[in-house]
């Protein structure tokens, strides 16, 4: 029964093989090499010859150049003439399984460095007070950071810290520590969860700026509210990712 | 101690403060008045004023109105004559704590619909083989599909499922039915676990102009390979959702 429902099939499915743009088939392909790309799976970073590449995935000359092209216009590749598509790709992979600050998921990358751009009391609007359990208008610390792994500008992190925890920030050396690891430190407290939303955003033309990121760059946007073990929420964070710099990675399970 | 660890800073966060370019303060309070736009803050559809916006959050008349243009770029939100600010968000949010499909995740929002733009078996990529634990150019049917939540696109998905499993997918309802049930109910098993990995991407012009995006849109781009309870790998997908129409939710915790 599967054969004949496969040879069913066949008739239709074929028509619709032939009618498929090659652009339909370069994503396809793209998406293929992108995942090696990502995940070092040409360890001298050099990408096989064109005709390679479509001996093992079955496509023609013209659909693998077009799939290198979406590639290079997404800057994980390069052609070098005499040697190649090279691979440029940057991207460093963010841990989603456990709640990490940035220099922790990154430790093997390198040095995440962080350009304090702004820190200050402020007073907390309804939203950030209601969110941090504080009365309106209760003093916060407001800190805005550049964060940088090898010098490379990887996220702008916007961060409102109850005034009481915040106010030991104020001294610590934020430029090379991550706010979690301060905020152990501080409380004497693990953190224990974080409730956090994802987005896909285009970068306005200043936050490409600060990120040195192409005007209109795609950013990875992550809010993230973080409590304490005992559940007071001490970290009211909105970052954006530079997409060409960072993946999130992570396991997800069925059950819940 | 806090105290005085306060008034010593208070002199070049005061400088830095005047300094701060209104381009930052219009992205700080975009970022505010965008959780209030994906979480239902404003009930009635409409935002408050500007003054109210401005009284609200400590905020200038015109950094308001540059927070509102960024949220309105963003097709967030737009300004209607006689009306003021009103949202116009279609943004659905896909859950990030267990492993589920896009109409499970989205039932409440509407029905999710199918155009299977492509169904074929292929043989096997060397990569993809790898990853669904079969032999090189073994067979896989692969799915195209563009999913639709009450008419409009939310994503392209590009899905490669072992052949023993495949066939059973040829002649089931597509359209109307994640994979994920369909393989459940194929393999009489549910599903365990999902190893993913989340970018935000620009589109190319072929993928923006499916989703009936505007070019140049962020994307969010999923890929995940999914496992039946048994740790048997049964789907390989790559998802490109449209950055203006999901977030990703979830929790995150701070101990493994």
């Amino acid at each position: 029964m599967p054969a004949d429902r496969t040879r069913e099939h066949t008739a239709p499915v074929a028509a619709a093989r032939r009618r498929r743009l090659r652009a339909d088939r370069a994503r396809q392909l793209a998406d293929l090499l992108r995942h090696q790309l990502l995940t070092d799976g040409f360890p001298d970073g050099v990408l096989p010859h064109e005709d390679a590449i479509g001996a093992d995935y079955g496509a023609s000359r013209n659909t693998v150049r077009q799939a290198l092209d979406l590639l290079r216009t997404e800057q994980l590749v390069e052609r070098l003439p005499g040697v190649g598509t090279v691979v440029t790709c940057q991207k460093y992979p963010h841990g989603l399984d456990r709640l990490m600050g940035l220099a922790e998921t990154l430790h093997e990358h390198g040095q995440v460095t962080n350009e304090v751009r702004t820190m200050s009391p402020v007073p907390a609007p309804g939203p950030v007070a209601a969110r941090l359990g504080l009365q309106p208008r209760a003093e916060v610390l407001y800190v805005e950071r550049l964060r940088r792994l090898g010098g490379v500008p990887l996220s702008l992190d916007l961060t409102y810290i109850p005034m009481d925890i915040g106010v030991e920030l104020l001294g610590a050396d934020l430029e090379n520590t991550d706010v979690f690891r301060l905020l152990e430190q501080i409380t004497g407290r693990r953190l224990g969860t974080a409730e956090i939303t994802l987005e896909a955003v285009t970068a306005d033309a200043h936050s490409a700026a600060v990120l040195e990121a192409p005007r209109g760059a795609a950013v990875l946007m992550l809010e993230r509210l973080t409590c304490l073990s005992d559940g007071r929420p001490v970290d009211l964070e909105f970052i954006r990712f530079r997409g060409d710099r960072i993946t999130m990675r992570g396991l997800l399970h069925r059950s819940a």
